[in-house]
């Protein structure tokens, strides 16, 4: 498959006259640069070798094949991602589109503790994308798109194997993510019991942060070339990288399963609050987060920590006797609160603020109910 | 995952505010939707047991968990449909649209002999489709969707294990079917050898015979209440069954695969001729295909029959030796032509026309090239 599979697609899997569509014979450009991509993402426009031999027919057939390991069972995950909604084509530069839409469908390996194999993409986007020849033409966005994606993929060891292609009316990807763990061995949301303690990697609100940084950019930006058009500095989005990169924690999803230490993980992709009442419903639990404790991404709010999402972070519970270390593979590991057996009535999550704002004890605990606050969308 | 999986995606994976998004308050209704078609999906809001202990994880977790047996490897497949350019929700019945979507991943699990295991259905839908409570909204249409998807998931044994939700202006419909075959026993479009003979399934040119009428209907229907708008009739439905409910040869596949007798094969997803040239493109061979033997569907041409896509029929190639039935699974078999050596500069696939308009043989055959006419669309 890969982009021999999406130059196959395009022509195949769309219906014959009488749908609308597209004149039928397309600019030698457009193919050029579906076949740039294609080669690209395959190396070479025959078969796919594959890393480590998994991906074992990626282009030019029907499906693509891929391979696990004798007693693996395979994880599967599909995120959709839609502009205006998940990204918007005028604020976000197009590689971060690319590294944020792969990401997502990453970080739900790393919450099963699964190594990535293939990833499949299919894009539909407006006409104007797929344009060659000018800046704001694909040859700019759909080439930066994988210049994002393609990195992404590369350090975690996923290939892109295959995938679909159409024009849209509005830009969306849906990225499906395949990936392969020991059976039996997932990480679950399901398996956080009474008096285990609760991890989290890395910091919290970043994204958030960002994003509120990003919104007020294009809130003040000028229209014209100067401003949003341009898009934002590569110094700025340097600054708004939690947003615009965020890593997903496969490494550390990994070594978690790998040392069987965790009882349940989940991905913080919704902000804190809202993960974390999953886990705990998973679970049949309820959880006290220490306020004190939380490692609040520099510049962000302790609101942005608890409800902002898009962190990436993984969310962990261990027995209190694992010894956990502060670092796996050189992210942050913070203790942040611990599980508790959940009574009918009372509120599952609960926000302890054991201290005042110098630092000092308070006389006895303030204990808030901490009610998910994440993005309701849809339903 | 399921459709809880679905469930948490929508409130999960779209961005905290900032990203332009409904109101976060969801009327219950909705949400009361959603819990239906997850616990139809699943059966249960917890575990899905799965078929054959397949689909070990399928529900509420990031990722679903599918085993595949021993000496099994995976095949992946993705198609993206859209509004406008795949189906149509003015022309469609929604059953219609949900049947399709799955059929084009499920066909393509037929042409590589794999049996299907899991789907994942990435949904994005206008706001107008998923209100409740109307005719118009969502408990007709997305019910009906699932109706369609669902009776042919189940016919074929796939699992729909996930997916993700999300409010978009132009409907989509992202399906990933993942299948399982045994290591190296795949059938692959690149095994075709020169002298062997070509077989396909079934009857070619009723999908683009149905999708010409139902034109002319929604051409002549009048857009109200009595026309356009109720959409076509259960009897014209049934007369456009072709079109409308395409059946992919998931068991002639299997078949194939399982007795070893094909040496390549394809799914006519866009009319012979293009899939054919790929067959011989990635076999590096040329073919003649014998106008007088196409199995051509009632009520077809030998120009839909010919270049007309979404029959959804397996095109294989055979060793002359090999004996193949005239139908399997029920499905009949036609041989209608042979697979010969490719010649620089000559065309890759001869029409022969054995025999004049009355049926009498003529002096010497007329062969005419046959290039692709399928769909060509944005490359």
């Amino acid at each position: 498959m890969s982009y021999a599979h999406i130059m196959r697609k395009t022509r195949a899997k769309t219906p014959p006259r009488g749908i609308a569509g597209p004149p039928r014979a397309a600019a030698s450009g457009e193919v050029a640069l579906i076949r740039q991509i294609r080669d690209r993402v395959a190396g070479h426009p025959g078969r796919v070798a594959g890393q480590q031999g998994r991906v074992r027919l990626g282009i030019g057939d029907d499906c693509a094949l891929l391979r696990v390991r004798q007693g693996e069972e395979i994880a599967v995950t599909t995120d959709l991602s839609l502009d205006g909604r998940h990204f918007r084509l005028d604020w976000h530069p197009a590689e971060a589109v690319g590294h944020r839409t792969l990401a997502r469908g990453l970080s739900d390996l790393a919450a099963m503790g699964a190594r990535p194999v293939g990833a499949f993409l299919s894009l539909g986007l407006p006409r104007a994308l797929t344009k060659t020849g000018s800046r704001t033409g694909s040859e700019a966005w759909l080439q930066r798109f994988f210049d994002g994606l393609l990195a992404l993929a590369a350090e975690h060891g996923a290939v892109l194997a295959g995938g679909d292609l159409a024009e849209s009316p509005v830009a969306i990807a849906d990225v499906v993510l395949v990936g392969a763990v020991p059976r039996g061995r997932a990480l679950l949301r399901s398996g956080a019991r009474a008096g285990e303690l609760l991890y989290v990697t890395g910091a919290l609100g970043g994204a958030a942060a960002g994003l509120a940084r990003l919104a007020t950019w294009a809130a003040t930006a000028k229209p014209g070339a100067r401003g949003r058009r341009r898009g934002i500095s590569a110094d700025f989005a340097a600054e708004l990288a939690a947003h615009l990169y965020p890593q997903p924690r496969v490494q550390q999803g990994l070594w978690l399963q790998r040392r069987g230490v965790a009882t349940a993980a989940i991905d913080v992709s919704d902000g804190l609050s809202t993960d974390l009442a999953h886990l705990c419903h998973e679970s049949d639990v309820a959880a006290e987060v220490d306020a004190d404790l939380l490692p609040v991404h520099a510049g962000a709010t302790q609101a942005q920590a608890l409800h902002g999402g898009e962190d990436y972070e993984l969310l962990f519970t261990a027995p209190e006797g694992k010894r956990i270390p502060n670092a796996i593979a050189g992210v942050a590991v913070t203790r942040i609160g611990r599980i508790v057996r959940w009574r009918a009535g009372r509120p599952q999550i609960t926000l302890v603020n054991g201290h005042d704002k110098n630092g000092h004890d308070k006389k006895g605990h303030d204990k808030l109910p901490l009610t998910p606050q994440g993005w309701e969308h849809f339903c």
